[in-house]
C-alpha cells in the first residue's frame, strides 16, 4: 500500500495548495495551465491532474474550451457528497433511517418553501409552476413520475437562495426516492397532487406563512402514509 | 488527460460494484482480501487500491489490523465532504455566505437540541455536561477557545440521535469557527456562558421545549453580535 498511499498524500498536499491558492484569490478567475502549475508545485503532470479532477468532481472548476479552468463561484463548491447519499439511499431502507429522514424532510422543506415564497423572482416562480403542471401529468405507475415529483421540490429548494438549503437538496431528492418506492398508491394521487398544488401557489402569492404551513401539511402526509407502509419507531413529533 | 480519465472511470466502475455489493449485503460485516477483490472485479491491484481508498476516506470502510477491512454501519458513512465545507469557511467570508450559515444554524441546532432532550441518554448526559465545564474555563482570548466550543456544540448534536443532524455538525462547526473570528469580544463572554448553560440544563432535565428556545436565543445572540460586526443584507426572520 506504501507507493499508492505515499501519491495519494501527495494529491492531498497539491488539492490544498490550489485552494488555498484560490481562497487568496491567487489566481483570479482562471487557473494556469497544467503544466505551468506543474511547475509551481514541483510535480509531475499525472499528480497535478488528479488534484485538479478531484477539485472538479467537487463543482469547484469548470473546463472552458478555449478559455481554461475557470474557478467557479464558492457557492457552486460542493460540500454534499451526492455519491455517498446516493448509495445510502440505495440500500434498503431501515425504520430509524426513514424516522431521521422525514424529520430532517420536515426541517428543511417547509422554511425553504416560506423562504423561497419570500425570495423567488420571476424566473423561479415560472420554473416552479412549469415543473408542477408536468409533475400533475405524470402519476406514480407513469416511470416519469419519480424524475418529475424530484425536480419540483428541487426547485422549490433552489428559490430559497439558501446556498445551504441548496445543498442539502440532494438528501432531500433522496428522500423522495426512499418514500416514494413505498408508497403513493394512486388512490391518494389527487390529494398528493392537491397539496403541492397549495405550495406552488403560496409561493406564488409569495406568502411564506402559507407555503411553511401548506409544505409541512405535505410532509405530514407523506409520513403518514409512510407510517402505515411500514412501522415508523418513534415518529417525529 | 486521456490516460488518467480512463483509470479514473475504472476506478469509478469498482467503487460502484463494491457499494452495491456492500448495500446487497453479498460480503457479510468484512470484505475480502484486495487481491481476491482484484480477480473478482479483474482489474490491477492499484484500481483496487485506489477504489478501496476512496470508500475510506468516505467512513465507509475501516482497516482493522489481523481482522482486515470492516465493513462501517451506514449511518457513519460521510455524506458531508469536510474538505470543501473548511475550505468553504477558510474563505473570507462575504455577507450573504453568512446570512445562509446562520439561517441554516438557526434551523438545525434547536431542533437539535430539542431532539437531544428527549433522547439523550446517560452517557450523552455526561458528554455534554463535561464539554461545558471545559467550555466554561477558556475564554475567547484563550487558543483552546474555538476547539472547546466546537466540542460542545457538536456533542449536543450527536446526542440529538438523527443521522442527518449528525452530519450537519460539520458545517455546524464551521459556522461557529467562522462567527468566532468576528464577534466574541471579551464583555459579553459571561453572557455567553449563561446562555449556553440554560442549553445544557434544558438537555439535563430533559426539556424539550425550553432546549429548543434556549438554543434559538443563544444563536440569536451571537447572530445580533455577528450583525454588528458586519451588516448582514437580509438577515434571518
Amino acid at each position: 500500500m506504501e507507493q499508492g498511499t505515499k501519491e495519494r498524500s501527495l494529491v492531498s498536499k497539491v488539492m490544498d495548495g490550489l485552494v488555498t491558492g484560490i481562497v487568496e484569490e491567487k489566481y483570479g478567475a482562471v487557473l494556469p495551465p497544467q503544466d505551468v502549475l506543474s511547475k509551481e508545485f514541483d510535480v509531475s503532470r499525472t499528480v497535478m491532474r488528479e488534484a485538479l479532477s478531484m477539485l472538479l468532481a467537487r463543482h469547484m472548476l469548470d473546463v472552458r474550451p478555449k478559455i481554461g479552468t475557470r474557478i467557479r463561484p464558492m457557492r457552486d463548491w460542493r460540500m454534499i457528497d451526492e455519491d455517498v447519499v446516493n448509495w445510502r439511499f440505495r440500500a434498503k431502507p431501515d425504520p430509524a433511517f426513514l424516522r431521521d429522514v422525514i424529520e430532517f424532510r420536515m426541517l428543511i422543506e417547509p422554511k425553504a418553501s416560506a423562504q423561497a415564497a419570500k425570495r423567488a423572482n420571476a424566473a423561479d416562480i415560472v420554473a416552479i409552476r412549469e415543473a408542477f403542471e408536468h409533475f400533475r401529468t405524470v402519476s406514480p405507475d407513469d416511470p416519469a413520475h419519480q424524475a418529475a415529483d424530484e425536480q419540483l421540490h428541487t426547485r422549490i429548494v433552489i428559490a430559497s437562495g439558501n446556498q445551504f438549503f441548496q445543498q442539502m437538496a440532494a438528501i432531500v431528492r433522496g428522500a423522495l426516492s426512499a418514500s416514494n418506492q413505498l408508497v403513493l398508491a394512486n388512490q391518494v394521487w389527487e390529494e398528493v397532487v392537491r397539496k403541492h398544488q397549495r405550495v406552488v401557489e403560496a409561493i406564488e402569492r409569495h406568502d411564506a406563512v402559507e407555503a411553511e404551513a401548506a409544505s409541512r401539511d405535505l410532509i405530514d402526509f407523506a409520513a403518514d402514509e409512510l407510517g402505515n407502509a411500514m412501522p415508523l419507531n418513534g415518529k417525529h413529533d
